[in-house]
This record gives structure tokens, sequence and C-alpha cells, in this order.
């Protein structure tokens, strides 16, 4: 009796988020069942605040790569950096086949061959309704509508029953380009039986429904018409393929030429009129070398910066850092996105600046959101009827905000499960629980380092930028063990100080004296002189400055 | 005829914002007339992202220093740090006599007090509708409302005729604490002619009107019905005492004790009970250590901490890092506050915790604003029909929006004034143009030290935060000029290496060879080593790490 439970309970399907909660955007989740793993989406996250210098942050796969010899396949939803980002690393020590549909193989396509990865990586295009077969699995991509064009749900079959994971999704029933979510499709998956449903969450806080993108196109023919006689500059998010369409039909509408600035928009733009997901009129489109020779009421410029990220090019076109355009008075600028939680502030900024310049800055009403409202995830939960609820992707408000409708849906509350990283929910027909925890966590990447940056380096930085450094240096004579040179005191980052300061003056002399009375005492540890310098100088120091600056003594040794 | 013009024009009345848009927050105007100074106001700033490790940020007065003689006193609108908070820093240097309402002069005297400047600073509490003469000006206080009590307008008569400046203000018909804002006295005022109105713009750019105070009070009763057996947290900001007033009026109503919990809070709140601007009922308020003796549901803590301060109470009874209360299953929590911008991933990210531990967590509808929407702007355009406009307090944007406010209710477009710090405005009945510029600049407060943290130790600390520090340290003999120690090579905040390590290893020979290079060739200029140093281990960690830390090279010279 008991080794046939065990049986059963060893041919559940597991699911393990190995990213996500704790660090926003590194969307990566496996899904296992006996001998076969498949992986969905293989994101990356942006530094926190206090990861001080650090360029962005990839997922431990430690699992995966201990479980190497199960996994099958990178199973990709779309092209946004939270959901494909941490490929071009991950694929190093997990290298698996990826799938994904065309404009996501094309912008993963574009990494690979920047980390010269292309010819080692097996990749497969899927189309829309199409099934792949991945050992246990099968996964079928369900065409949805995102903020990017080619987004997809997954259908994942397994012996234990069938998960669906929406991916990024809005319900828009008149996108720009492509057809609407294929709703009849996740009707006829809820109909056969759904164990469990994976939903975005990012606006589950916000009642009613996301508006279609294509409101967005008569708001750009408004503002257009609003302003017939100045140059017209738009800010969006550079993989906003179907945004950048719309900016362009109603520039060819009004006879102006657009152009296109700030490389990654330039890179999707290019993937896109090459996989044709973009249909941009001839003559249209006018290189930033050229667009000057038009008069200003017949110029777009389409562009990066909508974050007011201070390097891209909006940005540097507002400062007058720009090589060849320089936003002033008269421009119009139209902010065609919200600023992305957090960036409140730089995007603020930005704003200020184009205003101060003279511009007039639009930063309402040109934009909606890629993500479903709570009116849309109920839909997608009435056609589905899974006996599980996982919520996905967003902060845990997010979660915990799809957690509530999902259970006034009639779904039981101890069927929604609100993951951490790293834990493995085990489930199937007759019940669910989290079994355990594998090891996972965040990686840091700093220039060419992976990983090399770990907690003690970030409180170093995090000291370092706060209060500065005092460097102790002085000589040690190896026979006499008498000091020879020294102490002399070097600070950067701590207050302005020249060396003859009083400050300095006197910190020396207080090294000096501490120094000298182990040595005189006989001391020959460095460690307790060491210990001895940081805390006379430390005191000191804070004494008469009221700061901690780090204290860091070196002592040489002369032969 | 040239010299009767000049004359007029030197008895022009001068606006002067000595701190202000570069550096929101830092609030203080001088206003001169012939051989008279007034200064409204003396804020403080908090440090933008990039002013690593500073604690706040004050005002240059060094135009002030130099015109000492003439300064009569400072005249403040209400009791906020950005309003008040520079005082104890600059009445050290312009020591002048201190003009404001009771509340405002009690918040102001707990700082003195704090900073030992109690004797050396002559202060007046005055009343609303009282003027105050000062040299030429006569000064008027008018009751406004805010979300503070006891918050003024000031008339500023002068020879050259009558500026009012609104300080941060909403018009308020229902107050919980005072009269609502004194309309009939703006009528007045304006009924005999007003030359300049500075309005407040924070809210310039949002429709409509602002809800009484006392909406607030009417949703915490709907919130204490519905959390009747749960304890009730309630985080909002330390100053708003009307805010207090009316979660300790529901709290009373249901029952409940309540405890104050915030250091700043509690100041306030001890200040406003002692000036009778808070009305507590008998045996409702319980000290800290007593609060646990009563039942769950009869707990009220008000607390501080809305704004996501890793270090106020709210954070620490989150995180269990709270010496008496921890924040668990079961609590309500209560954000009467909203974020200020900036502060809004903080805010979430304080949220995301509370939710993580199961509490319940309210963060819309029990707030509104203390500043004016356009509505109640154009009412006080309307009532004192000024010639001049001079929008202040808030960023670019919001200032811009007023100015539109201003044109659409008939100003002149020339009359309207956004100022940038330092600038200098000369105005009467006949006109007003920017004169001049005086010198203006925000000092940085950092520990004990005021000021002595330039923009040399800043970049340092960005530097060093980046990307850490190597220091390189030798020792040459003074006689041989040869190299008898080192060189070592310590790095802080780079990457996590081993003395022994490949990298540092390789430094090493690297640093040595560049320096005997120079030694052997008999090079004794050490700016010139230090160089070789900088230079050849630059160039070899870019290359291997795609890092640039701070090289900072250390020569010792032994006898």
């Amino acid at each position: 009796m008991n080794k046939k439970k065990e049986n059963k309970s060893s041919s559940r399907l597991k699911i393990i988020p190995l990213g996500g909660l704790e660090q926003i955007g590194m969307n990566i989740t496996a899904f296992e069942y006996e001998d076969s793993i498949i992986v969905v989406d293989c994101g990356l996250s942006f530094p926190a605040d206090d990861m001080l210098g650090i360029d962005l942050v990839i997922p431990d796969v430690t699992y995966l790569k201990d479980n190497i010899d199960r996994v099958k396949a990178f199973v990709i939803t779309h092209g946004h950096e939270d959901h494909i980002g941490a490929l071009p690393y991950v694929l190093r020590e997990v290298n698996v086949p990826v799938y994904a549909t065309r404009l996501t193989m094309g912008i993963i396509e574009n990494k690979l061959t920047e980390h010269n990865l292309m010819k080692g990586t097996k990749r497969k295009v899927v189309k829309f309704g199409q099934s792949i077969n991945l050992g246990q699995f099968r996964v079928e991509f369900i065409k949805t509508n995102h903020s990017i064009v080619d987004a997809a749900a997954l259908a994942i079959y397994s012996p234990a029953g069938t998960v669906v994971h929406t991916g990024d999704f809005k319900v828009d029933y008149t996108p720009v380009f492509g057809d609407a979510i294929d709703l009849q499709r996740f009707a006829e998956i809820g109909k056969k039986g759904v164990l469990a449903l994976m939903c975005d969450s990012t606006n589950a806080e916000r009642p009613g429904v996301t508006p279609s993108e294509k409101t967005v196109g008569k708001t750009f023919d408004t503002l257009f018409t609003e302003h017939k006689n100045t140059r017209i500059f738009v800010a969006t998010f550079a993989s906003n393929v179907d945004r950048v369409q719309q900016i362009i039909n109603t520039a060819y509408k009004f006879g102006r030429k657009v152009c296109v600035e700030g490389r990654s928009m330039v890179n999707i733009i290019e993937t896109a009129q090459k996989l044709e997901c973009i249909n941009i009129p001839e003559n249209t489109l006018v290189d930033i070398d050229h667009i000057k020779n038009y008069p200003d009421e017949q110029q777009v410029i389409i562009t990066t910066g909508s974050q007011g990220e201070s390097m891209a090019a909006l940005s540097r076109m507002a400062n007058g850092m720009h090589r060849k355009i320089t936003i002033g008075a008269g421009d119009t600028v139209i902010f065609s996105s919200s600023p992305i939680p957090g960036n409140e502030k730089p995007v603020t900024k930005i704003i200020n600046e184009l205003l101060r310049k003279g511009a007039d800055v639009i930063f309402q009403d040109a934009h909606v959101s890629g993500h479903a409202c709570q009116e849309e995830i109920k839909l997608i939960y009435t056609l589905l009827r899974p006996k599980y609820s996982i919520p996905v992707h967003g902060e845990y408000k997010h979660l915990k905000a799809q957690a509530r409708i999902a259970e006034s849906l009639g779904i039981d509350k101890e069927n929604i499960f609100i993951m951490s990283s790293g834990e493995v929910l085990e489930l199937n027909e007759e019940d669910a629980r989290i079994t355990g925890k594998v090891p996972v966590g965040a990686i840091l990447v700093d220039g060419l380092g992976v990983g090399d940056v770990g907690n003690v380096v970030l409180r170093d930085r995090q000291h370092l930028a706060e209060d500065g450094i005092m460097i102790v240096v002085l000589s040690l004579d190896k026979n006499s063990g008498q000091m020879v040179a020294g102490p002399d005191i070097v600070s950067r980052g701590f207050v302005y100080v020249r060396e003859a300061d009083e400050l300095i003056e006197e910190a020396r002399s207080i090294v000096d004296e501490a120094v000298w009375r182990h040595l005189d005492r006989g001391v020959t540890d460095w460690g307790k002189i060491k210990n001895a310098i940081k805390d006379a100088l430390g005191e000191y120091v804070w004494r008469k400055t009221k700061r901690r600056p780090m204290i860091l003594p070196i002592i040489m040794e002369v032969y």
C-alpha cells in the first residue's frame, strides 16, 4: 500500500521557480516529470539600489546543471529581457535547445550573435498552435497579445495533467499586428481539463480591462493634429514594435518622415522588418543623418530613453550630448510609455529638463499597458477552470491580488500557491503541496565578471560610497621590528583634506602612538597592530566628524 | 531724467530665491527694499541619489552674510522641514529674529534646543491677522490650511507694492483643527491691489480640488468598522497633527487605545499637546510598553515610516527589528500617506514585506494631499488679482503648470516669472524684470561636517561605489632609490580576490615591472612613477575584467 503511494508520489509533476519573486524580472521556471525537465523562460533582472556597480543579475541554475542529463529544452514565451536576457549566460552551462516563436527567436539570435553563441545553440522556431515533444512533456504555443509581437502562452501537457502558463499577456481584440489572443484554444484546453494555471499578475490590482493597443494609434492621430507645425519626438520602449508601427502609420498619414534613434530600438526594428512583423511604407524611414534635410513639421524622431535612462538617446538629445540632434524650444516630445515602478524620479528629471529647454512635453494618454487587468484575468480563469492557481509575474502584492481574484472565482484557498524561488510544488489531480527546496540565487554580473562580486564586495562598496576610505600605510623592518616609514594616511571619498591638514596630522600622531605602543611591548602580530590602528583612528575620526570611513591599515616589511 | 529713472529703479522691490528649483525643498527667498531685507522660510533638502553618504542639503546664504546689516528677520510660513530645516545651520551665520505662528515656532524651538541655539535666537510668535514691521516691510500672517496645523500665507507690504506668498496651502472649508483659510482677508488684500502672487505649485498639474482633511476621518471610521477584530497600525507623516487627531478620534469612538511610535512623531505630538493644537481624550494615549496589555482589537499604533524609510518604526516593526512590537499575520496596516515622488520603490518594498508576513495592508483612500489643486489655485488668483505671477514650490513641470493656469486667468505671459535660484527679480507697478544674479548653492551636510564634502569627494565616492579601489603600496630607499618593499596590492569593493589569486599575482608583476622600468632609468619623480602604476594596472584590470576600479598608488620612503 505504502509502496504504491510512493510510486504515485514520484510521478507527480514538479514545478520549480528558479528565479522570480525575490528578484523581480528573473523569470525562469523548471517543470519536471520523472526523467524530463523543461524550462520556461530565462530572464535577467536589473540590480537593486543596493547592488552598487552591478550591471545585471542572472539566476543561479545549479539545479539545472546538477540535472543536466534530464533537461530537454528552454521554451520561451516572448522576447523581453526579463524572459530571455539570461540565456547567453545560462546556455554556456546548460546547453539545451531553445524553442520560441519567430520574433522572439529573432531577438534571441541577436543576443546569441553578440555573445558568439549562435553556432553552439540549437534553436527551433515554433508556430502558434504547434506542439513540440520534449521527453514526457508536450508543449503547445498559444497566441496571446502583449507589448511585443509574437508573445505566446504555453500549454504544458504532462502525464500528471495540463499546466497553462500565460507568459506576459493581455486580451486585445483589435491588435495592431497579427491575431487576437486565441481565446477559442484556451476554451478548448479548459474543456479538456486544466490542472494548474500560472497567470500574469502584473496588473492584478487594477480593475477593468486594459485598452487595446490600437487606442494609442488614435491618440497619435490627435496629437499629430494638435502639433502640426513642430518637430515631433516620441519616446517609447525599444521592443514595442506595434507602438513603432502606429507612430509610423500616423507619421505617414501626416506626410512626415520617420527616424529611429537608440541602438536597441534600431536593432529590434531591423529584426522585425526582416521577419515582416512591421510594415513600413516606402520612403518613410530616413537615416538620422538625413532627417535634418526635412523641415521640422515633416520630422518624427522615435527614440529610446522613455524611462529616463541617462545614457539613452532621449536624455542625450535633451542635454545637448547627442552628436546629431538637440531637442529645444518649439519641439514636441511625446512620452509613449509610463514609468516602470522605481523610475519615476529619472523620468520626472528628464521631463523637467525638456520643459526648461522650452519643449512641449506630453506625458499622458499616449500609452497602454501590455498586461491583463482584473477582468481579463477572470476571463482566462473562466475559460480554463484550473484546479490549482499559481500566480506569476509581479511583486508579492500583485501575486496576492491575483490570489484574491482566484478565490473570488471559486478556487479553494488551499489550491492557490504563491511560490518562493526554489520551492518545489508537487502536484497531480489528487493534491498539490510544497515538498522541498532546491538551491537558487541571484548571480551578479559586473563587467566581464559573472558571480565574482558577492556580499562582502557589495558591503564594502556601500561602506566606501557612504563615508569613503582612510588608508594607513607603514613599513616595519624585518630584523629590528621597528617602524622605518610611515604611518602615512591617505583618504579618498572621505572629506576634502590636504595631507597637512590638522585632522590628518592629528590622526597620524594618534596612529603613530598606537603602533609604537604595540611595538615597544614587543608585539609582532600584524593583525593586532592593524586592529589597534583601526580602533584608535576610527574612534578619533568618529569623535571629530561623526563619520565612519572604512579604515584600511597596510603594513609593509622592509628587508 | 536719467537720474530720476535710476532713482526709481533703485527703489524697486527685489525678490531673490536663494534655494528652490535646482534643489527641491530648499525653500528660502529674500525680499529686499532699499536698506531692508527679509527672508521667507529657511528649508533644507534631502540629498539627490548621486550625493552618496550625504545626510542633508542646506542653502548657501553668502548673499545674506554679505548683507547682514540689512537683514531684518526670518518669517516662516509653516513647520515642515523644507521650510524650517536649515534654520539651525543658517542662524549660526545669519543671526536675526525668527517670526512664526504658534505650532511652527514650537517645532522650530525643538530644533533650536537640539542644536543648543535657544539662548542666542530671538523668537516671536505671531497670530493670524497680526502684522509685524521689519524695516521698510510690513508682513501680515494670514490663516491657510495645509497638512500641518498653523500654516500661514504672508502678505508682504513694501513701498513698491504688496506681494502675497501662499506658503504651502490648500483650501479646506472643514478643517480638523482651527479655522478655514481666511479667504475674506485674501479678497480684502486683493481689492486693495496686489503687485505679485507667489503661489504653491505642487499640485498645479491636478484638476479639480483637494478634498478636505475631514474626509480621511470618515475613511478611518469605515476601515475601523471593517477591521473590528484586529490590531490596527496607521502609518503617516510625523508632522500631520490633524491626521493623528482623526486617528485618535476614530480609535476613541471604537474603544481602542492609541500608542504613538517613532521619535519625530512623538516629539511633534508632545509639542502639539503642549500648545493645545491636538485634543486627546483622557486615558486614550498609552505608552508603548503598556499597549500590549490590551487585547488586539483594542489597540491602535500610529507610526512613522510611511515613506518606506528603512530605519523608521514601521520598517523595523515589519522586519522584526523593533524592540517592542512586531507586525504579523492578522494585523491591519493602513498607509495614511502617499509616496513622495522617488519613494515608490521603498514604499512598495515594505508593503510586500507586510503582505508576506500575513498582514492586511490598506494603501489607498486613507490620505488627502495638503496642497491646492487647479481650482483652488484659480480661486486664490481670482481673489488677489495680482499683476505679476511667480509660481513657487515644486519641480519645473509644476511651476510651468501654474504658469499655464495664470495665463488662462488673463495674466500676461511676460508678467509670469519662473525663477531660478539666485536670480534677482526687480519689480514695481510699472514693470518687472530679472536684473542680475547673486551667488547661491547647495551645501552638503555629512555627519558633523557642513560643506566639507564637495564635488571631488562625491565623485570619488561614486567611483568607489561603482568599481571599488585597488591600492598599490611600495617603499623606496631614500639613499639608493631602489624599491625595498612591495609592490603590494590590496583591494576593497572590487571583486572577491585573495592575495594569492592569479589576477592579483599577475597585477603585482605588471606593477613591479612598470616601477623597475622607471627606477632603472633613474626616474626619481614619484608623480611619474605613480602615473606609470595607474596606467599599467588600469589597462591590465580593464582588459581582464572590463572594470575600472580607482587605483591609488602609495609610495613610502624608507631611511
